[in-house]
């Protein structure tokens, strides 16, 4: 039989699922890796400037690709990375982390290398990563195959992330060629029971609603998602982790679900449901702004990735996919009646010049997003502007919501344009989140991507100021750097730009319409320090 | 009794361990512990860029001050900084991790909050941070004050990481002001024992040689260490990460130890020595020059922190500082020959204008350096070229040999000046490293701290380079950054310089040396991709 050394096997297994792009830093254990991504023809090496970009960027691809992958030297590297490995599995987005290690003799002599303890500890990264992945495991020569192929089938069931540590002299072990594919499907007498129970369900409902959320596009179900509310006819709604994901100019959308500060129809009509049927929901926090929801997934149809629970009893091992398929299928077409919010499209006209406001940057944006935009934001208060949003055809809003760490989006979107060169990306950061991650920016020019970057300059963290309820604490505060010089300092392809008014930011963005096409384009842009959207005023100060 | 609040109580007892900078970053759930710093008039907050520079920071202030301290919120921000943490443990920098997290209601209900899973779990990161702490902790209300003391009772001793959570709610919890404090000190019988081992082991010996390192100083030794080789007149050597620890003038120094390399009458005495006296050394690959070194520290004596083995016999609980001083009190004088290895003082005459290269580097800086100067290298090419300098009177060279973590030093200088404002600290760093921990120039400048800081722009991590063995392989590149002009785009008070051949090295230098006095110095030099220091050549390719 052939025979494929370990470290290829496994990058041609993640090849065959679609990942291109490897993100990462070279370290002295993790040569042998990135030198089986460099000579695999369909992969290519994205190297970065440090491991928590690299992570988050991985991220970013995933959102996009479908998968990602992430390759760092032990300790030191992997655990720099850890928390944006942690957001990926919050989110659900997943993220195959690639270990480099030391050779096996020295795991079992405990030899004391560098990048270890005093008296060494081979486990400690692997112990914590299991804290934080669907799987992990350090591969030896007993175990490599089937490992790879155990994590592979829990990363393409559940995508989350998983975590392999290779041993430098286990890269090299031969294996066998050909992989043993599990596939991923259902229980079959579970989802045709599950179908049955949910059509049942819906047919003696009188107000049913579909509420969408992230978790559909991660378990790759968007399409399934949109026949399914195309066949049924019935009113969806979307949370604020799920904006875009179903085309806002679709029929059966009713506006997004704001809870009791906007949209009073999108209240009323979920809260008061007879039958709310979500579908990759995440119920937390800030999703729901604040909890103010009043339904229990459970007691109507919740249909998650890999199950569903309807009326309280759980459908285990049946896919999102799948269940949405079989819906589309056997439902028959609701007529019902109800009712949109629909804001009215937004109006930013200039009467007079004036510093900028969230009011017309709010609106501005509007008019300067297109369909099929992927609009980036950082957890700011770029995150309380976007829901109030109509966002354009196809248009997507990607935002951190759950894990909510600052810092993210700027390598997330320059992950997503390596993953989908012909969009237009746009990143909405503030410049406190924007200065954790800062050195992405010099990757992005260094791949020659070419995102619309708009960097919001309120002097310190914003969110704090009004979280922390002491605005003023010095803890608020950041260094004021020159942001548009230091981005053109870092070389490379770029336009830049300065906004202090309305009229300075009308005449920006309209620049980079045009200068998008060939350049990286980076607009600072300056409001008061508490100049807040209205969504957050009436959340934190009403 | 008096009462205080568990969160002040924290803050107090840290200040009572000579904690007066906090470093770290505001978020949601760490509020209450930033304001405990900010009331406490003897602690300050020192606002970071993101949370693994600020772990570095912490890590630098520590191996100046004794302690240091950093400050997170839970999740996002803890994980961030964990391979700081980790790297304080491998190389025993006591640095305490506060970290701010939710209410114990929401702990306890298994809220699904932001900075969670979807399904939460409130014990992840305390799971992952158990790995890398001498002792972990979330509070509640029954253990806060027990587990406070327990944990700092544990650093003080073993002058490792620990980590402390505590719910929002806790820190307002009331409870008695007073600490019960278990002081730290050797059990009498076994000390007694280990001395009296120990002088007859080094009286009937004929060629015993000292082997200092860097944890002396972290067990707060160095002054111990001092007087038992004035006393004992016995020759003494250190090991990399010690250089400095030891005024290299004192007549006891025969020179640092080199392996085969260079030295060879240090090499010689180490390894033909029938009783070496090991004092808080670290035998790691790294240290020893790939474990060039013939002799096993348990057959002879090896004083670490906190025990000590003499001839296979263990001594626990016995502190580096007592016995060190026993020993000085006990010891008869030796009048033992011995030869030093001592390097020619360098010149660094300039008979023409070169391009740079190591030669002139080396010598150049040795005659720049100062007595008392505190002089910080990130792992790569300048760890090769520390060994071979000769430093003057208590210089000491800091680096991270063992967890060798690249982008570690800028951020260790920025909290190590915050120890030691008066002192000159002079950064040394390759530029790869450099742009992973990049925004620490932006906190230097804030908080006006000036360091000299010289990166070498070498076009890409030089030391993967060699490592690798495909020195030409993509991996090993970078993004070309114009390094002084963002530096002067952080804003503030700095002067910089740049530098390609030797006589523009030795114009900057001097001109540093005077600008120095009230501005931060960076000097940007160049040398060629491949130009590494005699050391690195002779390790790696002869």
């Amino acid at each position: 039989m052939a025979k494929i050394k370990v470290v290829d096997f496994l990058i041609q297994e993640l090849a065959n699922l679609g990942i291109s792009r490897f993100f990462g830093l070279p370290g002295d254990y993790c040569f042998k890796i990135i030198d089986a991504v460099t000579e695999n023809p369909e992969t290519e090496w994205v190297g970065c400037t440090n491991e928590l970009n690299a992570g988050y960027a991985a991220d970013g691809y995933a959102r996009l690709n479908g998968y990602g992958a992430l390759i760092t030297t032990y300790n030191v590297g992997e655990l720099s990375a850890i928390n944006a490995i942690g957001g990926a599995m919050a989110e659900s987005v997943p993220v195959i982390h690639i270990v480099g290690m030391p050779s096996s003799k020295h795991i079992k002599n405990n030899t004391l290398l560098h990048h270890n303890f005093s008296t060494p500890d081979y486990f400690a990264s692997f112990n914590a990563y299991s804290c934080f992945t669907q799987g992990a495991a350090i591969l030896n020569e007993q175990n490599a195959k089937q490992e790879i192929e155990r994590l592979l089938y829990l990363f393409r069931k559940h995508k989350k992330p998983v975590y392999i540590s290779i041993p430098e002299d286990v890269c090299d072990i031969e294996i066998e060629a050909v992989p043993e594919i599990k596939s991923v499907r259902s229980d079959r007498q579970k989802l045709k029971k599950a179908v049955e129970h949910a059509l049942k369900l819906i047919e003696k409902s009188q107000s049913p609603i579909v509420i969408g959320d992230s978790l559909i596009v991660r378990y790759d179900s968007k399409n399934e998602f949109y026949d399914f509310l195309t066949k049924s006819g019935l009113p969806a709604t979307t949370l604020l982790m799920g904006k875009g994901l179903l085309n806002e100019n679709c029929q059966n959308f009713i506006g997004t679900y704001l809870a009791n500060y906007a949209n009073p129809n999108v209240n009323y009509q979920v809260n008061n449901s007879d039958c709310p049927i979500c579908v990759g929901t995440i119920f937390s926090d800030f999703n729901t702004l604040n909890f103010d929801i009043q339904i229990t997934p459970d007691n109507g149809i919740n249909i998650q990735g890999t199950y569903t629970i309807i009326q309280g009893k759980l459908y285990d091992n049946i896919l999102m996919k799948e269940l949405l398929n079989e819906l589309s299928q056997n439902i028959k077409t609701q007529n019902l009646d109800f009712i949109k919010d629909k804001s009215c499209p937004a109006h930013s006209i200039i009467n007079e010049e004036k510093p900028l406001d969230f009011e017309y940057i709010t609106s501005r944006l509007e008019e300067f997003f297109n369909p099929d935009d992927c609009i980036f934001t950082d957890t700011g208060v770029f995150s309380y502007m976007m829901p109030c949003i109509n966002l354009p055809e196809n248009a997507i809003w990607y935002s951190q919501l759950l894990w909510a760490s600052i810092g993210w989006a700027a390598p997330a979107v320059f992950g997503a344009q390596l993953a989908e060169p012909q969009k237009r990306m746009i990143l909405l950061t503030g410049e406190g989140a924007h200065q954790l991650t800062f050195q992405t920016l010099s990757s992005m020019l260094r791949y020659e991507i070419k995102p619309v970057i708009i960097v919001l300059n309120n002097f310190g963290y914003t969110i704090e100021r009004v979280l922390s309820g002491t605005p003023e604490a010095e803890f608020n505060n950041i260094p004021d750097w020159n942001y548009t010089k230091i981005a053109e300092d870092f070389g490379g392809n770029i336009w830049t730009a300065q906004a202090k008014t309305n009229k300075e930011f009308d005449a920006a963005l309209r620049q980079a319409e045009l200068a998008v096409e060939d350049k990286l384009c980076y607009i600072e842009i300056f409001t008061d320090e508490l100049a807040i959207p209205p969504l957050m005023k009436q959340i934190y100060q009403s």
